[in-house]
């Protein structure tokens, strides 16, 4: 999520910004004195010939490719649809947005439309924080008043309670005669959509892809790259370490990246942006009603860096 | 579901707690036993080499790579859209109290409220019983006024009986005059989600992947780690135990990861926690209507163990 | 379908109900007999050497594990989506059935109520009969009156016949008072489900997966099977016959559940229960106006056999 | 979409009709007599000897078994999303015709809701035309009277102007008092997935799969089938001939299935029926008022041949 | 996306024109030239042999076809998500003029539907501005009322804005009396999806697949191909360049046309049409209000070329 100009095929090969590569470096030079080692000592540590026939990898290779295959599809549809209900959040507070200016029977200024908007982006805020883990205090006192941020901080499902709070505000608009109870179920309506992003988020969240998954996959990498000296050292000789870095570039590159992926609310670089998206939806939603975000906002198409 | 904190990458190679291994170790125990044999007795038995070239291995090694591919994926889509079926059950029951608190005329900590907002955790608890074949009762009896968990007890379809009493409820509002028939249609509409629920999860554990894909890969798994030491022993020596094991680890542990995912609303270790989906939905609709859970819930993001 | 029960992994390898084994077994004896033969002529025949190098039949093995992998996932989906359809023909027809009891101003027990539950019910026979091209006379006469029964029997598609009898029996308590035009559409949302779930049969039923693929995967997986004895006579003399049987049992496995699978309204052991379910959706709709069904529902969870 | 009886696995082997060897069988002579010189030639062209180890042939088969794999399933997608949609007019426009039976206040047999069927089914009639760029012009004014077909006859976006029309339609009823906004955003609610329908079969017909893709793929499967004799006939010698025959077969023929599949609005052998599907839905409509179709229906489950 | 009618086989071999061969000949040619080199300097260099045995290269290729397969699909699923969102913005954009023609009680030539219309073209053509990063100014003074033009063009989320002022539109024509609550709620349901598209096309251009994946692919692709030549020369002597160029067509072929089809929203040649879906969304919504579009409308089924 870090560049996004189009680059060069050829200094495309030369990034070191934002690889992978940064993170498994010690790993690949490690395996790289092993391979070494073992073209070094072969046919001569205790007189016995531990190199072997390259055809038993393949085997272990067909089990790797369909472990790699699916648990990279799997990750990369876990970060997806995280970004989907993201994206679907930020459509879904427009939309309330819009209908509140709108349809409410208040004026675009008033202070109850200002009100909706910010428990919109409280909202926003308080589901970040509790993806991350992270203390949503400060957030809910600069966004509401104080007695209302108190209420909210004191529930252990803060989002919910901020979407109860936005059912009242609708509810009081009815009593005032300002809508009736079609124009009460439009809204409402998007209120389910929100309460089905809190609930996508929490599943993505607190259901991780099942354990022995990743264990499988992590040590039969590990297996096969610290195998495949000993099979290639009779065929291949010092141009082994290289065959062997190169494959392990490749397959623990991929372990690493999924890994990362995998949880997309964490803090890790290849994470979902929620910080960027959280200051975006506050930017838009503001504009709607003609107030302008307390930071700059980013331009377009390149702010979502955490 | 077991470890949740990342690991660092060399200690998750050690992990005994929630692996696989623990399942399928005596048999990778025997086939270690079973493949010493070979290579102690190659040429040996009877003056005939049973040893044969790795190559016809390739060939049943393509169609495994298909069943296991196959069968692995769908299996983890039953248990991902298991998954997704719960967690739209908490965002339904969620926006059903919030509809019960904002639109039905009643405040939130009335009677009725409280009665609605208990009949959606019984609800809950009842489709749990219902998909893991245990017995409903306690949790009826804990949940409902007496007469109400009788008449509940007595159906073969519990959680449809319990639909009807949420529409009755609803009725109910209706003909004291707190709604009309607009804001009936919005419960309406979540009481239809409720039914898909019921009848998504009633698919997923009646209707199981077609056997024969199970026993077609189960046995070609076998065959497949069977034959492999006869394949080796003759290129890989005092090598083949370890090769045999290792490949034998990566394919019977996909295969039994597999069975335990397939039905997800078993009581295997990789099965879905509904135990803890039940708690967490009785205590975040609780805390809607200001009451607290009578059990302490589990911090966020770690609790879905069961 | 057929057998539910987690088995022992051994006792697994040696199931016969349910396997396909049963189906392909002479096919598979006959392909072993001419192993044979190829064994024991080798190099003999006409003074011509018809044996080969394997490495060929990897070619033509990267072409069948596409064929092979394409054609399963599609005819899974194919049966996955058909058993999706009559789950939602299920959760619909219970949805209806609350919003008749709760929502049309008439009692649960009332003889309209009735009409309508079997109006749903005739509604799923008539379906499965049309799926299953067999005659739906005898349902329609079980649960309709005569008259009723006789008109629908008339026409070519029968359920949007009883789709239409539904529609007039809403508009029949709106000309009475009792609902007014949100709560017809209300029922209305779910007839038009109603009408999908008929077409998306239609849709599986009628239009198969293109009749090419067929052919391709089927002849080149005997091609490749009755070549295979051929390419591994050289390497593995006596031990040919068991290869080719067991690589055998994997292609032409698949081939055959893949070929049930694929028409999932069929009458194969491996097809949709449609009896099953259709008996089901009797017992549930008839459980929610307190009526018995006519027969003795099968306990959860292992009745969908037909 | 020829044959659809299940057929004995031996027979299936010498089907011709449907099969598209009738499409490629020029193409695998040619290459089956360029095989042939090859083996005929070796070793012998000018001294040089053209023949070579058939390993980098399996380095283009990875390359190949991606392309093919891809290329395959995104328009097997195409195809079948095509028959969704129309699958879903048919479900669609029944809705519409039973809501204009029992929600517009009219009788089945006047000659409104005779009007409004008869423009769902022109509707149908010039969405097919349009994708088959076809003349609408016969189809209009056999259904409709002369001045509507000629006005529609005149615009470009012809499926889209008779939506408009039976927007009107709607909104006549509305205003001679049959029905109110509520039931007339029922209907609204239909048009609007009529107008979702015509926009994704445009979608389909106007952005192909992009083209890069079909060359890339085209050419590497050329490339390997006239590159295999020379890497077989070293191993295989006057087998050769027919090992690239069986695999050109194999490759070529997907190739062209997949070609025809991707533009499944065309008039090829494994193209949709969409003559046949709507004759289907003209047959179904006028039956739900009670007329009778021009034409024979044919019989169920065999009739979607074009 | 430029070549359309089918063509022969034949001469699709040589198809030049959107061939990505253009793009990436020079790389070719320099591969070509370095695997030549190889060949004629093997074995002499130095008196070092840097030929190796290709098993290796079948390592590295494992992850290859991961990658390939995964990042391949991945950015056409990017690329096809984003022309279903056009085309949901074809079909939005003509039921929101179908309901303001029909359904807002006012005619179809009236000032205001004209204005509703035009808006509803302007949103189109911002949006594209949007994700291209160009100037929407003179479409905006080009369709819009100078005062209206003006105040859009100051905000930063343009279509947003749009949207809004389509809402206050709405709004207008309740104040009037025109349209009831119901009917606005049926208009705003499309505006609702209307947001879902600007997200939907935000949230791809946004956020690319994670940049790891990109770099591993793209490193893995190059490293291979220059590796190859030492693998082959052995085996292959003076064919090695060919087999070299093949396979580097094929590989670095589809990583270059996955680089553009990864970000459809660009100007390159294979991504999507966006200046002719708008003419297209104009000229289809101007022939329903009676108005001709100010450009030639493409025939159909050939413009959707940029």
């Amino acid at each position: 999520m870090i560049v996004r100009e189009k680059q060069n095929w050829l200094r495309l090969l030369f990034v070191w910004r934002g690889s992978i590569l940064k993170d498994i470096l010690p790993r690949l030079v490690f395996l790289f004195l092993f391979s070494v080692l073992v073209v070094y000592f072969r046919g001569k540590l205790l007189d016995y010939d531990f190199s072997f026939n390259p055809v038993p990898l393949t085997f272990i290779g067909i089990a790797l490719a369909i472990f790699l295959g699916f648990r990279n599809n799997a990750s990369y549809e876990r970060f997806w649809e995280a970004r989907k209900l993201w994206g679907s959040l930020l459509n879904t507070t427009r939309s309330l947005t819009r209908q509140a200016i709108t349809m409410s029977g208040l004026s675009a200024n008033s202070p109850q439309v200002s009100l909706f908007v910010h428990l919109l982006i409280a909202f926003t805020y308080t589901l970040k924080h509790q993806l991350r883990q992270t203390e949503a205090n400060s957030d809910l006192t600069r966004l509401l008043p104080t007695s209302l941020a108190t209420s909210i901080q004191k529930g252990q499902y803060k989002p919910i309670r901020i979407l109860k709070e936005l059912g009242i505000w609708i509810q009081q608009r009815k009593q005032e005669g300002h809508i009736d109870s079609v124009t009460e179920t439009a809204f409402d309506y998007n209120l389910n959509k929100l309460s089905e992003i809190v609930g996508g988020c929490e599943r993505i969240a607190n259901t991780p892809i099942p354990f022995p998954y990743t264990l499988l996959l992590h040590r039969t990498v590990y297996a096969y790259c610290y195998l495949l000296p000993f099979g290639l050292v009779d065929s291949s000789g010092w141009m082994t370490p290289l065959f062997v870095v190169l494959t392990g570039y490749a397959f623990m590159g991929l372990d690493a990246v999924v890994s990362e992926i995998e949880e997309p609310f964490g803090l890790e670089p290849n994470d979902l942006a929620l910080n960027g998206m959280s200051k975006m939806i506050e930017s838009t939603l503001l504009e709607m009603i003609d107030l302008e975000a307390p930071f700059l906002p980013p331009p377009h198409n390149s702010f979502f860096i955490d």
